[in-house]
């Protein structure tokens, strides 16, 4: 066992500081914000392969790819024209409009470009968000498992994360009857994310609609996480913003456009919200990126669209070839992962602690991992998440590990 | 009298919104937060440009010049290399390296690479040090007049800014005596920068250790903002961290580095508080920009060295020539203007009404400053913030515009 491997036997996640009469009082409600233990992985598989072990990687959250030859391009006209400069805190017009465009033009709905922000990536947007609408006290119905900053962002904001257990039966998405259950009189709004991190899960027209009803009716907001929106297996995946055009949404350029170093997102917010958001955007960080938001103007170009549909292919077979292999070894999966590009993986057949399997995956297989842990509490040791962020080959040697390593 | 010019109407500074059955609760608490006047006067600026009028700006906080050439270069060949993925959320070896050096280098104090942090812009360092240092209901002693994101950052964390007036006769930075006076049991630190935005003004050793004794002596913490470090003509301007290693500081690339649209900066954090600052640094935006901070490396190439030091000369003729030219018209300004591209001048001798005046001086005379109300409340209406962001040219036209406006 390795010393380096803390995540294991910390007892619980609090982050213990060094007593020193320096130490300022608010260090201290920060005990509640978790490390990632992905974080963690990553940097156990980093120390073994220093030492020459082959790690497969299945626990990275970021396509493998590098960002596309077209926003490369566009970025290095950027620098030459000389655009290294702050830009208004919303995003320059030209791309709030491209984005005000693809919804028209892959949604159907008109979104005044006033109401789209752009964001140094979706966590300024969440961030931005968290501040905009969710006060000390407050309650926020998420899902459970998650995204782990979700939590945390609530968390931040001296607010309560009101978890709505989801489990494979229902898609891992909550129902109406669920959030009315969890809700109370702190509850201030429902946050979602479709597809869904770690379960790939994703809200249809009908659950977005019945949600959206309730939101209304109990005068809730609505936030949609759709960062992995384009990185999708199924037919229909609407926007909120086609059914609820008071739903607060956030976006990325990292995942579908392959943009991750970039640090670029947007958030769309409901007319009365524009300003507060604006004024809080100049506040947290002036502007976005001036360089990167030009690059993404490339990511419209049908030559990048190419490109990017080839991706999603791409990931489509990952998805395939790994779901068929992971259910054929003994785990138990969604019945249909429909997005992202995870796999959220019962391990029952194998273990009943995650986190030590994870460990045993990583140490003894070259396997990396990650553990339900990372997303909430609820069937946390049950569930593992596997990335299919690397590629066929690579994939391929990680299922043959994993089928040596599980029917020795 | 236009529409457009509403800073100058608003009773108060509280963002009005439209009543909405949506309306989070949250919204309302942001009532503190003001937005920035001076956005106010670059959009009517830019209003007026676009109707043929010449504008002399002297309202914006960002250096005129395009970043360095030898950054640009860099910042291609990481496109090239690929470096368009996440880096560890507290930077690249590389760049804190760098980091580690230049204090080895321009302070000759040895700062542990680990406890320097890459930050998306000073923004985010600062939002990252207000959620580590500050609780709710804290109080956070600051200088009257400061940079306004400073105080909205401590009231975003429902604690209070405690306001110390500075004045001309005080080189406009604090004394411990006053400190003192405005400190209570609710004081949990002192957030202080040099040079400062909007004075100029820096403090010296001698100030600095006072400062840094008293905190200590009263278990308080120091964060200093040294972002606009480099851009000084003093000959001494030290960092807090050669007098003290448990003060915190805010700097940045945007301003002696001249990268302002990369959006970035960095911390320096104690070693006890390194595991904190990394954990919110994973959850409040993964990491910073891949490409800027490859680019970023160049600012410590000899060539860049260079280009920089040439353009703190030319910062450092305009503010000969400017603070001349507005003592020559009657404004009043600090013995010496220090630091920073900035220069604070009282404006008794012409109104008593510094939004007035700035109005005044947009519409009628084509000069566009930023009015003290920006910056705080002592004196804020007798003080403008003149910045020497322009070229000589358009300096010397706003001097002569200023001049026949106010002896006319």
């Amino acid at each position: 066992m390795t010393t380096q491997f803390k995540w294991l036997f910390l007892q619980s996640n609090i982050v213990n500081l060094t007593p020193d009469m320096h130490q300022p009082a608010k260090l201290k409600e920060l005990e509640k914000i978790n490390p990632f233990r992905v974080m963690t992985v990553m940097h156990r598989a980093a120390a073994l392969e220093v030492k020459g072990r082959k790690i497969v990687h299945m626990e990275v959250g970021e396509p493998d790819f590098n960002t596309a030859t077209p926003i490369i391009e566009a970025a290095k006209n950027a620098l030459d024209a000389g655009f290294t400069h702050y830009t208004a805190a919303a995003g320059i017009d030209e791309l709030r409009n491209a984005l005000a465009g693809h919804y028209l033009e892959r949604y159907g709905v008109t979104v005044d470009k006033e109401r789209i922000l752009v964001t140094p990536g979706a966590s300024g947007g969440l961030s931005l968000l968290a501040n905009l609408l969710v006060g000390e006290g407050d309650g926020v119905l998420i899902t459970d498992p998650a995204y782990p900053c979700v939590r945390n962002f609530i968390q931040l904001m001296n607010a309560s994360p009101q978890l709505v257990p989801v489990d494979r039966s229902q898609n891992f998405q909550p129902t109406v009857q669920q959030l009315e259950g969890a809700a109370d009189s702190s509850t201030c709004g429902v946050w979602l994310a479709s597809p869904s991190n770690p379960t790939g899960s994703v809200l249809d027209r009908e659950a977005l609609a019945d949600i959206s009803s309730w939101c209304t009716d109990k005068s809730l907001h609505l936030l949609v996480d759709e960062i992995y929106h384009g990185l999708h297996y199924v037919d229909d995946l609407p926007s909120v913003l086609e059914i609820d055009d008071s739903a607060f949404v956030v976006n990325s350029f990292s995942k579908y456009f392959g943009m991750t170093g970039w640090r670029l997102g947007w958030i769309v917010v409901p007319d009365y919200a524009v300003d507060t958001a604006s004024i809080l955007a100049q506040n947290f960080y002036i502007s976005p990126s001036s360089i990167a938001q030009h690059a993404a103007l490339a990511g419209f170009m049908e030559a990048t669209r190419l490109i990017l549909e080839q991706r999603r292919q791409n990931f489509r077979e990952r998805r395939d070839f790994l779901c068929a292999s992971l259910r054929e070894i003994g785990f138990v999966l969604a019945e249909e992962v429909q997005g992202a590009f995870y796999v959220y993986a019962d391990i029952s057949a194998f273990s009943e602690n995650s986190e030590q399997f994870c460990h045993d995956m990583l140490e003894n297989h070259g396997v990396a991992i990650t553990p339900g842990t990372d997303f909430g509490d609820f069937k946390a040791r049950q569930f593992v998440r596997f990335a299919y962020t690397t590629s066929m080959d690579d994939l391929a040697l990680g299922v043959e590990r994993l089928r040596r390593a599980l029917h020795a």
